[in-house]
């Protein structure tokens, strides 16, 4: 199942977005990258640069300004962040959650949190599983 | 980004879980088929033609037998639902949640509950956004 971020333009995500549109809200606030932004906006707004670096910092891997503009329009569309272009010199352009955006991101963070609490027992389990999987291919 | 349900051979997932383990869980909780699966074992323990009638009912649309298995297979390996296999005739198989199992499911419950009660400021975000992109591809 693959993960779209690009805003629909008529072919498969449009399709999906009509069939199941919640679907869709779920995948995008959960998304490798989703999840990063919204915990990231959960502290406070950002610059996009500074999004890059608070991305980089939480998880350790960078996201390419490619990816990052595409989640952003994804979640702006989707009425979870607010994007704020300042007509200044030099461009300035802040992005924070909207009241809809803060409710998903506490939810999202939880799970991230639980994600992040009860990695050792997932690791035991896949350990156990695999080992498991080994034994029985060599009856 | 593509979330694979396949459990890792070598491949592309099994270089992501040495990488960014807990993202993996995440993804596998959050998946199409995760999601129903764990709040449909919320409820009680299913068979598997069991789970895959739940599945329908809760979301309106079928899961294919492959995807299911594999859907199945992966969260076992999480240690996050928990097989058993009855060595009767016909064969009989229950699956259920596990203790960690439980506390995903109710922290993707909650996530999916958020996104169903909340769609309506999310299709109104979405249209709007359309409005104001169709109306500035016209100046």
């Amino acid at each position: 199942m693959a993960v779209s971020l690009k805003v629909p333009d008529g072919t498969a995500e449009a399709d999906a977005e009509a069939m199941c549109p919640h679907r869709l809200v779920l995948e995008h606030v959960t998304s490798r990258w989703g999840v990063l932004v919204l915990i990231a906006l959960l502290d406070r707004p950002h610059r996009f640069s500074e999004l890059r670096r608070a991305i980089n910092d939480l998880s350790g891997r960078g996201v390419s300004e490619k990816m990052l503009t595409q989640t952003l329009q994804t979640l702006e569309r989707d009425g979870v962040i607010h994007r704020d272009a300042k007509p200044v010199i030099p461009p300035r352009v802040d992005y924070s959650l909207t009241e809809l955006g803060a409710e998903a991101a506490e939810q999202v963070r939880g799970l991230a949190a639980w994600t992040e609490t009860r990695m050792g027992a997932v690791q035991e389990a896949r350990e156990r599983y695999d080992a498991r999987r080994r034994a029985s291919e060599q009856e």
